[in-house]
């Protein structure tokens, strides 16, 4: 496919609702007492979809929480940025999902996760989340590889992504991979899976490196381009982003130098930005120069998705650099 | 059973083990982020047996955590006071089970569990779990009613209880009654039968009021007596506690004045230090005294069990109050 998404700016998502604990203290392995700061909410594909509707697309999420205060704090955020939580359950009984991150000096994180069994797998499955979704007029569908870890969660997002993309939907995916799932012959076929029918192709560096070992972007980028992808966009980190349209220009930009106060959810932010932006009919280069910027803004702050930004907070944060 | 425990000091107790997490801040219900300390070891039969443990018994204790980070906080703790995890079992895949507490300013306190889809719930059952107990050489064997708001965790506690009972084993319960389960048949069928076979019945000033509503001490302690229990001890929390010996003098003491950090833990601390006392050898009324001073010093740490104390430092806490 290289048609375009459409133009109405409908963005959907789907995957695990978290809540975060930070630890504020480095080197504790989140196996001593210390202190955390949370419940910040969370999970990739939830950072996106709340950036997503944060650049003004509508949007809409399927994921559950629990009966819990926790599920109010995935529920209230959602609520206050416009999200659609029509798809959202509440599993009364099960614990909403969690994931504690605690950072080493040498810029490693350890966490521990409750996912598999809290509320967030209870991932919306059939004909009739296909439908629901559907209604909502989606231009583009994003996954994120956080959901592929556990096998019943990997093979509803695929599903749902399949069905989808055949009612003309454009799927985005960030294969945010798990290098300890490398080995799991599953995952990686869901991976290559969703590499093969995405519109938006939205690796990390990380994810480059271990899924395309050896490869430049020229080639990877035009391998996917080839099966059909219409945007391919290398996120680099501290080192800018390079994205390419179909038929059209290689872009590239040098990421903003910015204080890195909280790393996580910048990824998501970017995909977010640039999905949502291409979606609003944006131009691919300005899409990315304000994806770029999003990225920057999102490290500033602590929490997975307190530094998503509004169309404004970018254009302020660009204005100010030129 | 009026015959007193035998002297060696075998303490055993099984049940939830738990992290907490305990929020800095006051009304934030759990709703929104703040900052929490934690994670500390908890779950009150694990408060039980690591002080049973401060105080020199012999002490053993079946649980379960995950394998991740947040069971070897519990293992970990354990192994440092020298409680047996030879009935700990690491359950892979599941998460270790976890409890969040925010305190309110009107001193009301909001709770996350996540007990029953934990490691926390995998409870050993059947005559191994017996035998293995048994093979301790258990002087008590402590159940807290926290264990059995769930209950699958309820059958395997009174399981365990009457076929210990049943080998000599004095049964030790904390009523901790959850107000939410009174409602509950079920529950309080357990209740009722732990109270039954109880030689240490050890309940709170909020336990009496619910389980015993209109009965004095006096009333309800003479009661257990005739029962078979030989210990029946309210704990009135900062009104002091008064105590029972079947065939024996009611004894009475007040609390010591304490600023109160953290009162979680407390009463399990009590519990222990008094069990594990008695199955030492040391008189009712000396026994108590102990419990008194260690549930004061409990109340003075931030933490459910960072508060316990070993017999020296009761010892001199009692000292410097003389």
């Amino acid at each position: 496919m290289t048609e375009a998404p459409g133009r109405s700016g409908a963005i959907g998502s789907m995957g695990e609702l978290l809540v975060e604990f930070i630890c504020t203290e480095k080197d504790g392995h989140n196996r001593q007492p210390s202190t955390y700061a949370g419940p910040y909410a969370s999970g990739a594909p939830g950072i996106f979809i709340d950036q997503a509707a944060r650049v003004g697309a509508r949007t809409i999420f399927s994921g559950a929480v629990g009966d819990d205060a926790f599920g109010h704090v995935l529920v209230d955020r959602f609520t206050s940025v416009g999200v659609s939580e029509a798809l959202v359950l509440v599993v009364a009984g099960v614990p909403t999902g969690s994931a504690f991150v605690s950072y080493n000096s040498d810029g490693s994180r350890d966490f521990v996760f409750n996912i598999a069994h809290s509320a967030a797998a209870h991932l919306p499955v059939g004909e009739a989340a296909v439908a629901a979704f559907a209604s909502f007029g989606l231009d583009a569908f994003h996954i994120s590889g956080s959901t592929l870890g556990d096998p019943v969660m990997a093979a509803a997002a695929l599903g749902i992504c399949l069905a989808l993309r055949e009612r003309g939907v454009a799927i985005s995916f960030d294969p945010n991979v798990r290098k300890e799932l490398l080995v799991d012959p599953s995952y990686m076929e869901t991976v290559r899976a969703l590499l093969g029918i995405a519109t938006f192709v939205l690796p990390s560096a990380e994810d480059a490196t271990v899924l395309f070992p050896g490869e430049p972007f020229e080639m990877f980028s035009r391998r996917f381009h080839d099966a059909g992808a219409r945007y391919v966009v290398l996120k680099r980190g501290d080192a800018g982003c390079i994205g390419s349209l179909a038929g059209g220009p290689v872009e590239e930009f040098e990421a903003h130098k910015v204080g890195v106060v909280d790393p996580t959810g910048a990824g998501d932010c970017f995909c977010a930005t640039f999905v949502a932006l291409i979606a609003q009919g944006f131009a691919f280069r300005e899409a990315l120069r304000f994806a770029n910027a999003a990225g920057a803004l999102a490290v500033g702050k602590t929490g997975p998705m307190e530094g998503n930004s509004s169309l404004a907070e970018i254009e302020a944060f660009l204005g100010e650099r030129r």
